[in-house]
């Protein structure tokens, strides 16, 4: 299995049915870890301007509208209302922007992981996506639900990572353009960076 | 290893040694967990009128009776015996009952799960079927015991699945004519979901 | 501190906020746990005819309406919606309902613990009563807060105590009128009992 | 609270519901770890010679005998069936043979901890006992009705224990004549014990 | 121990050594469960005008600067830097500005909790104050300290509380003036509340 | 990978480094589930009459002798002291030990995972066999390192594997020769199950 | 209960059976956790001059000497082998030495938390002395025992503490004389705070 | 995946961003253990005199100095700042050092463990390298980030191990020349080995 890295030239970004009801349903993380993480993956798909394709199920309904933080932090994404199709690569709109973004790799995050992410990341790496499932920027029913779908999304070639990584590798070297905003984002919700700045400027004087 | 679906029409469910009196050595989750798990399983192959078949181990001994949620959900399905072997796949009634579905996909559940589920999961493998281990939905003595099964059967090509991805992934679309039943199945056993639907109803009025 | 007990004639229950809305905010416990005690206390409250107060805080708004278990099981009991105090005992009308019942024990329980369930049982222990905070049938956002709150209260000489203890100190003797009816509470809602039956009346044959 | 001891002469031991159907039940530890100081407890009396009393709910039904190594161990022991008191206190009989004994320090443990030690822990303080549970050897549905027991038990004045510090208050000096018994009961039931003297010995040659 | 109510006549609130490098050793929850409360907390003193004080163990060595979001939301706040007393309240200035506010209530938080919050609080109480230690908005090296901690304290009769139990308390009844300030304070960082309001307004659509 | 099962004509066990003063470094699982783990193993190589090879690093030092279970039911059982070999593999005399078994297949187990089993089990699926690792008659310093042991393992085709399912493999069936045998080692180490028959035996009366 | 502090003038620390063997016992926290706060609390009784006092059970038996680096550290406390007592108290020349002190406070630390470390301090608290219990700088079987025993001791009035509060409490100011040795203690094995320091003087340059 | 085993003379060993600050978000295992193991590699490094490499991020801002026990330990590793390069990978010195060791093994830990471990790890695979990641010796921000970064590394080739099976590992026999030097490092590092030669050689005598 080839390191072929995620660059922001080669990457888009999927959040599937962040909504804020399924949201609440979400307890293999606590709430707050969760939320940490989605904010910080929305936050990398700006900076690095990644293509983000959000998509909905039923969201006029008890699943609730999507997050804020991420329809307000990427106001251009499109947002993809699926009427029924439970895996949204079912939805031929939603496929559609995905191979309008022209990219290959495909970072995947979403509510519930068992259903709505690897429902979506098995569809992708079979139709010849390089797939990656961001496990803390998605959430489930309880911590066994999260490792049964890790195991099966593994198995399958799809690649299990964290937004901080994700971050990490998109970012490549601090020096590039968008340095700056990485470096804030991880300090904003990576707390114990935040924590690392402060003192050190403060030290610094 | 590609991602070909659970389907109504491709999917029979086997209910391995789910007894009153294995189920009391359950510890990998809490009873309450295990057993709401079992309930929508049962449910999901009620609702998509899936081949079920079911298969107890010395059912007149210490092991006890069928649980009465499997029986009484689906009164239809076959309850084989056996009469000693431990590896249901080994009892060629069970495994004539399999054949005579003419599926080629099997969703296993049962107590244990590195015994009775991982058995049957393994010779399924080994005699061509496409399986899937319902991890949730069945249950062991312990955390570890479970972490190794689920291992072992990854290792072995088994997919790990959880109950909710099962009927999801059988369900496809909200739209189609199970839709309702799922909805119900799901408000009533995954109890995040029916507090959110409760709570819509409400506030729409 | 003497042992008096909880009788089915010195004794009221009072459920505190148990709403959808809020109880999706529980992950102090699986749900499944939470709920499985929730409505073992609601029957114990009928079978052993207590006298039971329900209240909520704003049931229009986004808390949701009472968990319906609680209001089909105990139709007949008042729903004291609060038009805003946090502590129901600040609000008369539940107050007076409480007074009405004339009994001088009361057995808590609702979400959030260390608020709702809290503080009624602070002012109930302020106001002369004796109280038990029933702790797996509440939740809160997360263990920690449980724990504390726990603390608090048992510091302030409230009773902790669990939906089981609260049926069995009712029951007090298997011979009492309502046996039938704990037992089979028992069998449902503690599942390792149900199975225990299960399995002994087979055997019996 | 002064800290009056526990000896051989002035304590006596209760086993309430060690029953093998209830045992199945207990998680809040694991079923070794339960066994094991349960084991220990038995031996304790046996080795200590201390009074020691037996009690079974309904032990004819789906609670099941006694655990077998409790009744081999203490042959001697009077087993009183209770028909339907919940609280053994509330069995004249069993009150009967606890004043026979003589002994005012009283060590209780059973299953389940919140139900059957706690009931017979706070009838006994309140009669003037000096009481003792023993929690490790004891078991209950899962680790929060553990911790909610010994909350409630500690606000009443019980002494939580385990049965390793039941068995080092009863010996206070190996010197005394029970040190040999004792240090082989806890080589046999305190693992990481018995491996030590197995190689403490080996070194010596 | 009388449940006299925290009001925002009569507490004040005190924010010991929340700096940015001693956060960073803070291991008993997750650090964004403790920023969270540590900002809820903030958040209910500015809206509560609730008088603050803030203090520090050489801010300007390696425990760094106060975390920011409490100088920045709460910017009239006195920030007593501490020359090298421990317990904050040997230092004459702090127990000056305690003395100036005329609450007898003091909430207090920090890290860590068994020596920056402890040593406070005991002190504290001795001079007569009635405390409530804000466990989840202060931080220790690891559960252990944090348990050992809360025993400590709460036998000292030190009141264990968190940070939404101090909002809730404080604001009494939601048609209070500051009820507004205080749903929002608590959909910003109780995560399943904010879901939960964005849920029921677009429901109501 | 074909599911060739594990039977009493095909499989050695090889016990490495079970020693009193290594075991007391089991941390990874409680003591008593380490040792009633290894004791079921134990009981069933002898039972199943399958060839056993135990050996030793360093017996007469630190590393303690073999725990008595395994020597006391395995007399004959021969016991390879390695003078220095960490890979029991290493040792000519233990391979030579293991090639005179015939048996192709070989369950190994012992402490620690990460080392003492490993190694074994990669020097050996390198050498031709088929190699099953039983995690939890193996022990280690902490839940991570075992974690990444059974990773490490699998990773390179060893099958992980528990003590209850390597009996119920070569059992295969109860009605088998071995099968009395193998209900009373379950019954007397898998605590449940011992429970359920004696719950059951007491039930037909 | 009165906020009377720990100061060097006023107590004495009391090192109870922390000996190799015995510590091997320790599984409530990880050994190194362990071994981390018993060091630390070592290096505190030599910083600050306080009165020690080590005793052993048989430690020329299985339980082993003492850990070299409480004896390496404090060559000059009496070391003091009870041939036969559990209860160090009931040692006439412990007792004795602990007189010799002079000192009213008593820090108690040792092997195994509910025997070792509670009979002395229920012991000592009988006898008028002031005790506090370090619970992390002690040890036991496992986290259910130390729960327990903290119980146990708190209700008797002992006083809980960890080994960072011990020192803190006794430093008071740091820039009392010792305040060079403290820091360099918490740096070395408060690991966080080494970390601290280092970044903070690399930072200042 | 053959059984290639690492030695003395085919490793070196990659130490990434193990930087005081970036050590202190470790929150996958306590501080302590991870201290604990980093030391054991380091001086495994030295004793076996492996090629080192030291490589950090940014040492002269947030992310601090190097742990001082690496540096210390290993005085002539080079040591390689990358002024940006995320992926150590990445910069030319470290992989021209990498080469310069003409070792086709490498052995990597690091901080942290999904970024700086991972990123190189695969990097350094996909060059033709046979890599060992070093789990316990690195660390990351919480447990399921390390749980994903394992899975990642483990899909992708990369073998997992832990610190002492890495010492394990080189040293091979016990009588190699290294054998002393293991021995006294597992002794001070791996503290229940140390606890067991402590208490071997008391009682040899």
């Amino acid at each position: 299995m080839s390191y072929d890295r995620l660059t922001p030239e080669n990457a888009a970004v999927l959040f599937v049915d962040h909504q804020t009801g399924l949201s609440n349903g979400v307890q293999d993380q606590s709430l707050p870890e969760y939320l940490t993480a989605v904010t910080g993956l929305v936050k990398f798909a700006k900076a690095f301007k990644l293509p983000a394709i959000i998509t909905t199920s039923a969201s006029d309904g008890p699943n609730g509208p999507v997050l804020p933080v991420i329809t307000q932090t990427l106001p251009d994404a499109p947002v993809i209302s699926r009427p029924g199709e439970i895996n949204a690569w079912d939805n031929a709109e939603f496929v559609a922007a995905v191979e309008k973004t022209g990219r290959k790799k495909l970072i995947v995050a979403g509510v519930s992981t068992e259903v709505c992410v690897a429902f979506v990341a098995l569809s992708a790496i079979k139709a010849g996506y390089d797939v990656y499932a961001v496990i803390d920027a998605s959430g489930t029913w309880n911590k066994l639900v999260q490792e049964v779908a890790v195991a099966r999304m593994v198995q399958a070639g799809i690649k299990p990572i964290t937004w901080v990584a994700v971050g990490a590798e998109l970012q490549g070297d601090w020096r590039n353009a968008t340095g700056q905003d990485l470096a804030q984002i991880m300090g904003e919700h990576l707390p114990f960076y935040g924590n690392l700045a402060a003192s050190f400027f403060a030290a610094k004087g």
